[in-house]
């Protein structure tokens, strides 16, 4: 059997990573292939309870390196129990945030050393995606989008205005430095014409 | 004003740890300082969190690296908003567990690469303690004391024999490697005794 594919998609708040992500699990699927549409932080039941942690409360209740302790936690768990287990058996993986999001929130966003999270990664033999999908927005329309959508699990959403561009600019920063993985495409566009710009990139992997 | 001084109490399952931790709360504080009694994991609203997911459910739940990177999150809360102040202000602090339990299950119990501890420890720049008392049983006598004390907190106990034989060995090599730091008292003892054990090995501090 083949490995799958691994493809992450990417982005700061409200850009339709959601939307995207059950428009490529539709189109795949009608093509015959098996898909796992999954997440982070969660994906796996351990994951999930670990995702209550981060999402949730006080947007200063966790520093940035406890975060990003937190979520090479819940990644390990997630990889472990979902990730590998569907690419090893030919399953094409979805994945709504993975570590670009860590870096883009926790190093951009949050000041954390770069150095560490890398630490962190290696550590946990974290997987490279085949293909990111990175959605780009300014952060004020995309939180104006997302406002109110995800209640309870608006931690990340109430820090403030210049977190978020900073989250933006390390997004944009990584995307540039790798280039055959990273894609960008524009969020401002229709939820359809953005499937369609992704389609084009995922057929590249057939 | 002076730096406090730093107690660990460490052991297996039923070697008596908060037991002492009271008698050493007590003691010291009638001496007229300032003690702040604490514990792993928790110790700080987030850690206490995250102790919930550790210490309950099945005992296989989390791999041995995904608990260590949980701790790692947990002691870095728990250093932060408990450890460090405390300290500055010139207190005491007596904490049952420490880093040297998560290198004894997770290392010696779980099989986790040492030097992947070693890299968390060093990456939250976790203070070494001025003193660890090791308080060193049989592991079955130490069980037979534990069970049924912890209803919903005994994901560890839940671990084989072997498991907490080889958390003992690990004690030990920790505190032969040590000696200055770790001091061993023999657990079989009586409550007094120990305490008292212990107190002798306190007052060099003072």
């Amino acid at each position: 059997m083949a490995r799958g594919r691994f493809i992450t998609l990417e982005g700061g708040e409200g850009t339709g990573k959601s939307t995207l992500a059950r428009g490529l699990d539709g189109s795949l699927r009608a093509r015959g292939l098996e898909v796992v549409l999954t997440r982070e932080p969660g994906g796996a039941p351990g994951a999930d309870a670990i995702r209550a942690l981060l999402v949730s409360g006080e947007s200063g209740r966790w520093s940035a390196h406890e975060e990003a302790l937190l979520f090479a936690a819940a990644r390990l768990n997630h990889l472990t129990h979902t990730i590998r287990p569907a690419l090893a058996r030919g399953a094409w993986v979805i994945c709504d945030r993975y570590f670009d999001s860590t870096r883009a929130y926790q190093v951009g966003g949050g000041g954390l050393d770069g150095a560490i999270l890398d630490q962190l990664n290696t550590q946990i033999g974290a997987d490279a995606p085949d293909l990111t999908l990175l959605l780009d927005i300014d952060p004020a329309a995309g939180l104006a989008r997302s406002r109110g959508a995800h209640v309870g699990e608006d931690r990340f959403e109430k820090k403030g205005e210049s977190f978020h561009a900073r989250v933006r600019q390390e997004f944009l920063a990584i995307a540039a430095r790798e280039p055959g993985r990273c894609k960008i495409i524009g969020a401002h566009q229709s939820a359809e014409a953005v499937l369609a710009a992704a389609l084009r990139l995922v057929e590249a992997l057939a």
